[in-house]
């Protein structure tokens, strides 16, 4: 069997339409709810920060929604996007296991972000809108929305969780290139801002700050639209592309994924590859196990509640019920700054509560070795975020030597990691260390979640 | 017409060969002399430094040479690489011009690199080598060798250009990461080094005296082959893996270039994708306007002396008639240090004496300008490097403007520059200042060219 082998679609096959889960899910998600009057929300309720064709998707009961064609236009630079059998991992391991893994790094912004960053762009565009406001952990997100603006006229802000604006200039120097506009947050510019820096002036930031000010600025700005990189619906559907792709891959491959394991933060990677195969499975395919890959030091799905909770640290949007550690739990610093967020996507807690998806913590030294072991042998250099997947796909794959069992197993591997080397500079010195968070903290964080009947 | 128009060669078409120029050329190749003797120097000669197989290609005057199939089997991971007609930065400039590029950053390592790492890794194997030793420039060398090393299980030692070594901490660390271990130059482990640091301890460096390191390390143990990134016949030969696969894809677009543009440092990314295209015209094909395109502060095709020289600093290389500014030209440290090398390929040379191309140098300001614009409608981040072939492309699609011509312009984005990011933030602070080499030092570099009858 050759070394490389890799399943690539023809552009033809560039899939037509994204995959709405809430089609198929046999209990419907739970609303979201005004944080006043604790009822339901309409569209109107978020017409001030999205234009009305995301909103509509956000509440879409459809099971396919149609990607525009300038959107499928752009995808077509990069998408469809490679599927990898890890033959020479498997080797290192020696493993019977089958290793695949869909590699999102080849998009301009290296990463599976542009995947809703151009949707995105697009319909605020189609919708008359020349500004954007959003926030970004580790940079991924706003580098991919700075992408995107460029290439549809729309001037991008990106509130940067300032311990990852320190330790990546680079990243911010990617959004500048691309003529985007980047702060630190907790800022100046905004009321939640001042707020926050007036209790604590060296505040690290995190990403629900950095969405309060984001959202503060379209809330306040006719002008101005809102765009989140992960959690929403909407979201996670058009990063459905990615696992629309590898089910029409895996046809080539003559095979279909036992496991498929995704790294979570807030949840869109993760439900990017894996809601198409839960779909199939919903509507009677075969059942695949899926395993949210998770931070042990900001570990919602595995140790927060699942409840109603603000998206944000200052309470400015509207509650979703998900799994959270609390609007006001502020994670350590570690690496993987995009999975630092105190809750999961409601989709991806939901189809937990539903029993569609298991969930597992990691802590980052262990991740990195992983990712070291796959840079190695496959080549390519992962994110932080990635080696949480890798970490994930390399356990389930020594379980298949243990038991002597060929499995195949299917990780999403969601970014590379180019602006992530002071990580592995550490990490190669011996410096990198495990992080928690306080227990206190959690516990605090968890007693201020709103009270819903 | 759609916005991204992009040639994918099916992976059954990867080339089978690789295009030898010398079978081709009308004068052949002046000899490689001996330093001592001014002889022609043969195999035997060149047996210290690498295996064999690679100095039986070095003098080859075979058209085709086949590439082995484990070779071809890396290759498949990123190649056949994307050939992309550039809609959006042709809009951009209003131009008649079809601009076409070959994206080579695909590649693992970011950059054309790994199309020669990989094969002189699989060589030095198959004779039997388990160390090799490098110089490296910006580093997008050192990194290929040192990804290609990992997968053939071979110990890479990078002698890194101090200048960049200290600019480009991250692409030390991704070499580190591939398990290379990588050494400032000029360093207190070689002769050679010892001898430069006592003539001035804080010497920046250069291509030139990191080689003299590396080949005297070669050259002192039976274990350790040396391997050179560019420069070398067999080396650019490699990469016309890149020419070769434009050649197809230009009969998918239904075109063919009129304007061929690479940038040249040793020339390697411009010979591979120029010559294959020179080899159709000197085989009675269409006659095609080639430019090579080169830092002004290390201009050696346009200011050069067309001489014998040595290809290193401390003179331990057989000496090769190109175009140098003289072995102990020390070039500024300019951001596109892959470009900072004295002398220019043999074989670019000589097709310059032979008029098949055009030379031309930009400095390195309008060369970001250039890059810029790039990222901002195209989405890439070009490296530095490439960014001299977009400003010479980009130049010629506004000339086509001026003129009212429509010409097809094909240019090479050889590496994205994503470990360049420094620079990119000097630019955009208004930073970034054209640089220059002393009159005076380059004149005394081209007195001290060895004499050849």
């Amino acid at each position: 069997m050759p070394d490389t082998i890799k399943y690539l679609l023809d552009e033809s096959r560039l899939p037509r339409t994204w995959y709405n889960i809430q089609a198929d899910l046999p209990v419907p998600l739970p609303p979201v709810l005004h944080p006043g009057t604790k009822k339901p929300i309409g569209p109107d309720d978020l017409a001030p920060l999205f234009p009305m064709a995301l909103i509509a998707q956000e509440v879409s009961l459809e099971r396919e929604i149609e990607i525009p064609g300038p959107v499928r236009e752009i995808y077509r630079q990069w998408r469809p996007s490679p599927l990898f059998r890890a033959r020479r991992l498997e080797k290192a391991l020696q493993t019977p296991a089958r290793i695949y893994y869909k590699w999102e790094g080849v998009s301009p912004a290296g990463s599976h972000k542009p995947n809703t960053a151009v949707p995105q762009a697009f319909y605020n565009r189609e919708a008359g809108i020349r500004r954007i406001a959003t926030e970004t952990g580790a940079g991924q997100w706003g580098s991919s929305l700075a992408f995107a603006g460029a290439l549809f006229g729309i001037d991008v802000t990106v509130f940067m969780v300032r311990v990852s604006y320190n330790q990546k200039p680079y990243r911010r120097a990617l959004m500048e290139t691309w003529g985007a506009r980047c702060i630190a947050s907790p800022s100046n510019e905004t009321d939640s801002g001042r707020a926050i820096l007036a209790q604590r002036a060296d505040h690290p930031g995190s990403l629900g700050i950095a969405i309060s000010e984001a959202v503060e600025v379209a809330a306040k700005s006719d002008e101005t639209k809102y765009a989140l990189g992960s959690v929403l619906n909407h979201v996670l559907m058009h990063q459905t592309v990615i696992g629309v792709e590898a089910i029409e891959q895996f046809e080539m491959a003559n095979d279909y994924p036992d496991i498929v394991v995704g790294c979570t933060g807030g949840g869109s990677n993760f439900a990017g590859i894996a809601f198409p195969f839960i779909g199939a499975q919903l509507r009677g395919g075969k059942k695949v196990k899926v395993i949210a890959v998770e931070p042990a030091a900001c570990p919602s799905l595995t140790r927060g509640k699942y409840a109603y909770d603000f998206g944000d640290t200052s309470h400015l949007t509207p509650l979703v019920k998900m799994h959270t550690l609390g609007s006001t739990f502020t994670p350590p610093g570690f690496h993987a700054g995009g999975l630092r967020y105190h809750g999961m996507a409601p989709l991806v807690s939901h189809v937990q509560e539903l029993g569609l998806i298991e969930s597992k913590a990691y802590h980052q030294t262990t991740c990195f070795a992983a990712g070291l072991q796959f840079a190695r042998t496959e080549g390519i250099l992962p994110a932080p975020e990635a080696n949480h997947a890798v970490r994930g796909a390399i356990d389930e794959a020594i379980r298949c030597r243990e038991e002597g069992v060929s499995r195949s197993i299917l990780f999403n591997l969601c970014g590379h990691g180019h602006f992530d080397m002071q990580a592995y500079m550490d990490y190669n010195a011996g410096l990198l260390t495990d992080q928690s968070y306080s227990p206190e903290e959690l516990a605090l964080a968890l007693s201020g979640l709103p009270s819903v009947s």
